[in-house]
């Protein structure tokens, strides 16, 4: 009775190179769409995947290798149209992973594309896109979803400039710290609520004054008043 | 190959009560639950349906009768367990009803519990009203979307009161005032960006001053800052 339904996760992995934001696509090897530029994606496997975003993680690793990036679930889109074969559901998830990650993994056949000038795609995924950089955008004013960019570690100037090419927009330094401030776990000092900022005690050298370098916990829904 | 999973809609159907906020449930006639309350919700028939959230609108309309009400993707939900009868994936949608829609449609076997007293419930449906119930807290601060709980007209007093009862706060009324403001469309005014409260010429009558009475148009995200 529910056969006629297609069950797939995409994934719209996201990372930000000093030429702005990137999308990994994949060329389809097959129909339909063979030989064009899609999201990374599969089929939902009921006998190997606990979930849906279980089926992100296989998937993921599968057909890119990467086997760790900040990943939530982003919408669920349907239709009968979307998919030449048939009814299809797919549940799409918004992946962030930092460019060094991405890099090390070697290409595995994974095309950086600029956010902003994508090639033809297969399926729905353009308007996928676009609603993961939509997320991303609005989210960033409010959470620490941008650490998810960031390398291991990383000063407070870099993420503040990964918080701008998020949000296109310039904030203010002495806001910016302000805010990142009670994220921030201090030597010795009693772990706070939700630290996500940890001194690693070393500086990051430089042709200007030595800052302070941190490493990332998780990303955080916390802030009580967008950023800007 | 994709035959084993079995793709739902749930609908979590909210309405406000003088005694608060209250989740729509419906006794289950069949295995498996019956006996049990749970959310309204069926299988996607992808011969009837365009899209999953079709699917929400058509068994809203049949079970509870319900022709019209906010209605916006939540999250979806998988799992081999939530579902006894097999590996089972649900899109699960937030409705919004004003009391006096919900009780105009007769009936039709709905329960109204209280948010806050929830009977025991079939599948994983509590899970399911408690993420429910985060979104509309957290995005009432951004948001119109409290609108889809308020009657055809009310007063600028009364959407207080509401946001206050889905906040969990009490609001600065001169800052509530300020912030619903610019989405009054006074008549012989320009349209702005985005109205979303019209007067309607009438006031309410009552023991105190009278008030102007609006009538919705939709739920807007568009607040740059929350409200509290």
């Amino acid at each position: 009775m529910q056969c006629p339904i297609i069950v797939t996760i995409d994934v719209v992995l996201l990372t930000l190179t000093p030429s702005g934001m990137q999308v990994a696509l994949q060329r389809r090897v097959k129909e339909p769409f063979a030989g064009v530029s899609a999201l990374p994606g599969g089929y939902v496997r009921p006998e190997l995947d606990a979930n849906t975003h279980e089926t992100a993680v296989r998937v993921l690793r599968a057909k890119t290798g990467i086997a760790s990036a900040h990943l939530e679930q982003l919408v669920s889109e349907s239709s009968p149209d979307r998919d030449p074969r048939g009814w299809s559901l797919s549940v799409v998830y918004l992946a962030l992973v930092p460019l060094d990650k991405l890099m090390a993994q070697g290409s595995k056949g994974l095309e950086l594309c600029s956010a902003d000038a994508l090639p033809a795609l297969a399926f729905d995924h353009a308007q996928l896109i676009a609603k993961a950089l939509e997320r991303l955008r609005n989210k960033a004013a409010y959470s620490t979803l941008p650490l998810g960019l960031m390398p291991d570690t990383f000063t407070l100037a870099q993420l503040q400039k990964t918080y701008e090419q998020v949000m296109g927009v310039t904030l203010n330094k002495s806001t910016f710290r302000a805010r990142m401030a009670p994220l921030i776990l201090e030597p010795g000092q009693a772990a706070p609520a939700h630290p996500a900022l940890y001194p690693t005690g070393d500086m990051q050298d430089g042709v200007h004054r030595p800052a302070r370098l941190f490493r990332k916990s998780m990303v955080l829904n916390i802030f009580e008043s967008p950023l800007k």
